[in-house]
């Protein structure tokens, strides 16, 4: 049964959002994937959002672009954590979706990640789900030590190769 | 039986929308105005919007500041025009506000007017009704008249009077 | 006859403003389209802007970028609504259209729409003149209606072939 | 035992910060309080950030100004959540503090709700406790529903005595 | 007879643009000035940019705010050279009159100055006259080296008291 | 004899500067143009600004981008006017070179541009030249013509063509 | 003998700049102080920046606001270190003056610190001379320690009096 | 032994920030190089900046990109000079890296420098290190010769060719 619903306003936001799709899998958290426009279908959206917590949903991950309403809305009806992922947009480069997410009244909050965050949105709701969940949290600080293994991995390279050679290797 | 729809999510925007039922009261126009919040009871909300086309209202005012979602979640779900007013925020000065409701995605037009613009958005919503009522287009006439008389009563003044003379009565 | 005028202030503007003109088509409703400039031919554009109206054209959508004037001069003559087009501009991103559009002052709106958003004005423009037109109301509602199935259709793929198959495809 | 650890980079953040610890209590959430600067004693951040986990601390919530580290280095040592508050600035107003807060890189998400928006800060940690915490879970649809009756009685009085009145008593 | 029209959209603006006034007395310009808007009085505004240079008027000073388009709109009417001054606005700060006045299209210049900068239009105007007019160059030689002698004077004052001292007659 | 100077910080600024040059020698206005810096060749520079007016030049036309300080410092000495062209930047699109040429102290005014607005630099440079020249003033109205000329036969191509058939030949 | 040159283009950024002096004399740094402009008497500024180095001048530290060029141009003509401070603007809030500080181009480095962060440039040219000055390196640290100490002591007395208190006595 | 060490966050910025250590090596500077997070590695990074000063570092020059603590944490631990260079990022063009980095709190400066500009951080940091190293000084001023003959050079072949040809062979 999934836990996270991974929202997106438009399946033009598929290549950003399914970065937390697969972070989940990663961190083998099930979850359920949908385009659903809070515009283009307000009462599928409603329905949805009404409905989440009872089959199980526990946190919600939402993209949008532009005016992003879909994060806020989800928020507006749904008691747990929703996290909302501001997408770049080709004329503000994604400052307008940003301020529509995070930019919410006294409330109703939505945890907003960096613009085309959508992995790190995966990691927050992973956090979330960690607080009550040693097996994750367990998984996270892996996680965490692998990115870590990759720096130093990175900078040894440096050290030995030089800047030419790693840039000729980029 | 009302025309327009003033919406706000907050009295806090009170001060600035009130200047829309004013303008309206000023051209004749029946309106009802109502504090109503897509985040803070989307359920009224979601009624209001899509009882609203049923009830005679032929046009939706809406103010609302931050990720401010209220004029495009109107524009979701009521057939008719919707006009956007972005009000004005302490961090931002409303730019979050104007972003939230101007980048619509395609399909879901709001008709966006100045930061605080209010009375503006009454305005369009008499041209927008104007379309069908010649009465109606006689008084946008006769109002810009007034518009142009103010201003050249303004330039003979300052003529009159000089720049300085004109600055002590302001 | 011909009830919008879809005018822009530049050649340039045609591929985006071509986009109001082919909605209008959808919608059936017939329009005029000019290249049209404000900067360039103010004696032109005063004449057509003060003569819109008795030609019967109900609203006026223009389209313009960069420090953008034609929608707001066609407001300051034209009694009926303009809807105003902001266009991307390569330093600035359209921010530049956006404010010089959206902020008219006390007395003279423009219904704004998002950064390039032709499609929206068109179907904004559909907006107005269905207040009196029942007929188009139902068109208004028909398209919606395919824009949602449009997104339900998409989910359904989504969630039938996977996110992976559905990238490979796009 | 505190599960919230509320901290801030300074105390001239207080006045925001404290409407955190307000709300916390309002839900009977333990926390904690800090005034702690990545920047002006990093041994002493470090120590309670990689301490934290380890007595108890189950999401922190960060409220930093400026170029704010606060946010970002707590979830750089912290497994479970971080919520960043991004605080005002009297140049920028806070669009440098939530740039710094909200554009984590991959692997290290911060939570970050709006400029100022510390009482969010709160509901959406109480939101994220929910997640196994069905009294929570019953608290904050609680609190919702009065959010709710505020407004419905603010709308309410409104339609009673007009705007006019409404304005006098602001 | 004057040879710089000094315009302002709205009265609002006189603070600002007197500033101007007061730098062309100074340098012995004669000038007109006039509170006349491109939007509230299209047909006032067209008349007086036509006919300006056949009344010998050589320089346009125009200052506006928002969607400022009366520098613009004169510059599209008027041969000689137009200087805009973006007026600071409450929202933006004069970013959206900056923007509205300097990103005019190719073919119709605006020479722009900084946001509320009417004084530094009152200079350039004088040195555009003073291409020809060897005696305005020398006052214009003259107003720099006042400019120089200001500022020495305040550093000797600054070395000889202290910046304490300094600080407490300013 | 040149009446112009046209300069540029950097050659890398030749291909919007060139622009400029191209346009007086349509209006047949003599002009130099130099690669001068006033950050790499400060001695350089005080001799060219300074000696330009004894030179004959009677309007500086200066492109400069990032924290674009060529204009501003040749006019704070040149007794005569300074056109100051922003030129587009990769990370800030322009609006660093915008802001550090526009935002000039009283005092020291610089005409400024669009960004990339070499073009329009020299037609302000021309309607200066013009205030006494009554043959640059026809040459300009005749520019003027054309321009005007060039937007009715976009427009009757439009007209005769259809927007399809013109959006296949641009 | 004064071994860092304090500038500021005009008296009213005194209120800022004098607080680079007073830390300055708290790490017993002799310093001059000096109201200079390189755009109202550049002969005065040249003279100075070009000679500053052979009267001992090790660091500057300049400030300016709007289109601040003082810090640029003393980098243009002094071999050693230049420290701009962007000084707050009323209209873009000093957004201008940091673009038109740190978008220096390749080869003329300004060290630019916060808006208004003439404290912080002081301990920034503090660093500078600490390489080679042991005793300076010693007042470093114990400035820091003073700041972790004064951090310290805040959030003892947060703990001890509760926020309510805390607040009541700011 | 290194006196410089360049620090990046992740090997993405080593495209740019080599052209720091190319430049070192052109001023015969000793440097270290490291990939380094303060994110992904924080124990790696305390013990890196906490060592550096007694491993004989004399400056630090740290690039990094979006939410940049990179800089700020390493001047929060290192007693003598950081340079922060601010990366371009793809949706906020760097100015998310500039404001992380520049706006840093009052005790903690970082020595800032344009968006991208890690051969000016180079040069900053020969600067500093020039203060007492006369050999040093004159390499400084050779460079800055050549920067000027390079400007000469081109003005020279444009005066020669012409720009047509100028920008052919550009």
């Amino acid at each position: 049964m999934a836990k996270v619903g991974i929202l997106m306003g438009s399946d033009s936001d598929l290549p950003i959002m399914s970065k937390a799709a697969k972070l989940l899998e990663e961190f083998g958290i099930d979850y359920e994937m949908k385009v659903i426009s809070a515009h283009r279908e307000p009462d599928v959206f409603v329905s949805y959002a009404q409905s989440a917590e009872s089959r199980g949903i526990e946190v919600i991950i939402a993209g949008a672009g532009g005016a992003a309403h879909l994060p806020g809305m989800c928020a507006a009806m749904f008691t747990l954590p929703v996290i909302g992922v501001p997408i770049h947009t080709k004329s503000l480069g994604g400052v307008d979706s940003l301020y529509s997410i995070v930019q919410m009244p006294s409330g109703i909050p939505v945890a907003t990640v960096a613009i085309n965050g959508a992995a790190n949105a995966a990691i927050l709701a992973a956090k979330m789900l960690a607080i009550t969940d040693t097996e994750l949290r367990r998984k996270l600080v892996d996680y965490k030590e692998d990115l870590k293994e990759q720096v130093v991995a990175k900078d040894e390279k440096l050290n030995k190769i030089g800047y030419d050679a790693y840039l000729e290797q980029m």
